[in-house]
């Protein structure tokens, strides 16, 4: 038996996921594929427009066999922490593969890159560090320091977001030792940014965007008939999907009921920007307008979005930094399994050393964290459906019996 | 030129409010009348129906000369710390009389019982900090170390809340060797928990009742015309009144972001109390019900709701102590004044000690903590009118022209 691992967020789930999903198992040649899933907070900074066990849920109707939860304190991360964290949880789950889709389509060329980079580890370094002084962002400075070490021999495109991310995983792989092979997928379209639906493969982005503006009937054709089903219930039963707009009067609350020194301990915090937050959502009234003041050449929107999750979710450097540094999830969560990707974990028992929680019995260590989060993320919809969503939140996973 | 000195909240301005204020007026033959108001959170630790500034300009209306604001720190206290507070400012600003409606109405006895009591402090405090370790309430403990100590002398029912307060405004007075000549006037009616209007002298609760419940032309009977005016307007061009139960969704989703040992640094949060906070209002749906969940003999609805105010606004114990701790207040603004009010202020100009703040030129020194709270108090309204009363915030007090 092969498995075969992604790493997703489903924001919602649409055919290009589902192309994706269906080429790697293909081309992989597996019997199991394994995603592992950032939970209610994504990569981007972004509360996920339904929760992550709808998301779970859509995703195991379509045919993937494991979900496992990517933890809030790797999910709500730069690329670099992001990847590491998947890396892990999918090496602990001990696939065989991963495949992801990137803009450049080539995997041996990311290979490369790493032994490129590798051996000028320590001017590469440096050079980052001093492009992130000059106010450089995160992603910039990346491509700079790549850039300066790579000169003509720079192979892929580092400016393209899944280039960048397809990167991390790849040198995750390498960092750990981990066995897994990498390979990648040419991204069948890459207008990340487009804002309309044109076809039957869009953008996460566009999806969004018809569903915020209240043009669900417009998804149709993007997504499978499951993904719009489980999105028109959620927005039935709990009145609303998630976006940043509609946390704005508690993130505008919690800001300035906050001191700036309880500002300045928030994970992702940099020197001063809690002033600038401070005045900026004084100014605001709303969420866009907020973005609009607040960010700079050096203060990205995403490394922005990152920062208010971590207000929102009162999530401080302190409690991330030691998380982060562990060199193994101290538990890996489930969050929907199908016959396959049970049989997967039985088989694999002996040497997966991560306890896999799929039932509440044995705590969940980061329980106590992700009950805070949950809070947060649902804070926005009606008090008695909040009550219900809790009681659910730490029931058993999702199990899907029939194919 | 007389002063004397009020103690309210105006919560809001009624009949029984102005038939008190127009009586100590007469009584001590005073040429001005200044109030000490409590600002956006009460004594009780409830949220005032409409904000200082309006309450402030019903009362300017109403003949009061000058209203200065008891900050949150002193306000939002048990009576000792709130009678504490108020007659340090009154006593700064020179009044020579304060005139309180108390059950008991005869100032003679309250003047023996804090002889009898001063006598017997030491044996007063240990019964007192007994009753507190038995688990009894605040008001509780007081009244049986009053029993304790005063035996058949006990001249006053402690029971009464107003006596309770008045008693502490006197003790206040003299633990500071004030020459502020205290007095009391018998309440007309003692129906402090009515919940139905009766007559033209209503309780403030049961006006705050009948707004609650949308029936706000049953207060016309028992407020003055302004005083309805002014409430009118505040939820037209506003949006809302202010009751715990608007903020419920906000202080659920504080409490449960927050982890237990910032929920200890809550000034007034108990040994274990946290815990408790956190399990019920959890499992709750309103305000009312929650309260319901938590309160206990020991944890009085008025102790919690305290608290709450606390969580809400983000204030610690560590915050508050030094505050408390002081003295004299490092400042008193005034939130209105008519010409004689300012009349007062010019001719004692030598002999308060204490900044007065009637402008935003000088920096309020309680102006971060207020408007952290103001924040919190304006943010159940809609954003675009929390933005303009934020801005109004620090301007010039209300300066009454005409009489």
């Amino acid at each position: 038996m092969k498995a075969c691992g992604l790493i997703v967020e489903y924001n919602p789930y649409h055919n290009g996921h589902h192309y994706h999903f269906q080429q790697a198992k293909k081309i992989t040649n597996s019997d199991c594929v394994i995603a592992v899933m950032s939970g209610n907070f994504l990569q981007r900074g972004e509360p996920a427009i339904i929760d992550k066990f709808n998301r779970a849920k859509i995703a195991i109707e379509q045919g993937i066999d494991l979900i496992v939860e990517l933890p809030y304190f790797y999910a709500v991360q730069h690329s670099e922490l992001f990847a590491r964290g998947a890396i892990r949880i999918l090496d602990s789950l001990q696939v065989d593969s991963i495949c992801f889709g990137s803009e450049h389509g080539k995997i041996n060329d990311f290979t490369e890159m790493y032994q490129i980079i590798k051996k000028h580890q320590e001017e590469y370094d440096s050079y980052l560090k001093l492009m992130l002084n000059n106010g450089e962002s995160y992603p910039k400075a990346n491509e700079l320091a790549f850039n300066k070490i790579g000169g003509n021999k720079l192979l892929i495109d580092f400016t393209k977001p899944n280039n960048i991310l397809g990167y991390q995983y790849v040198k995750s792989i390498y960092d750990i030792d981990s066995k897994i092979v990498p390979i990648t997928i040419k991204r069948i379209k890459n207008d990340f940014h487009d804002s309309e639906i044109k076809d039957s493969i869009a953008s996460a982005t566009s999806i969004r965007n018809q569903l915020f503006h209240e043009n669900e009937e417009n998804i149709i054709q993007a997504v499978p008939y499951k993904s719009k089903e489980i999105l028109d219930n959620y927005r039935l039963n709990y009145g609303a999907w998630h976006y940043w707009q509609n946390y704005f009067t508690i993130l505008k609350y919690r800001v300035l009921t906050m001191s700036r020194s309880e500002l300045k301990k928030i994970h992702g915090m940099k020197e001063g920007l809690e002033n600038r937050i401070i005045e900026k959502i004084s100014k605001a009234t709303n969420f866009n307008e907020f973005m609009e003041l607040v960010k700079t050449k050096r203060y990205t929107k995403t490394s922005l979005q990152r920062i208010f999750a971590n207000i929102l979710t009162n999530t401080t450097s302190t409690e991330i930094k030691h998380l982060i540094a562990q060199e193994q999830p101290d538990g890996i969560r489930v969050l929907a399994m199908s016959p396959i990707g049970r049989q997967w974990l039985n088989q694999h028992k002996q040497q997966i050393e991560t306890t896999i929680f799929t039932s509440n019995k044995k705590p969940y260590p980061y329980q106590t964290m992700d009950e805070r989060i949950d809070n947060a993320y649902y804070s926005i919809l009606p008090i008695p459906v909040q009550q219900r969503l809790l009681k659910q939140s730490y029931q058993k996973p999702i199990f899907k019996t029939s194919q």
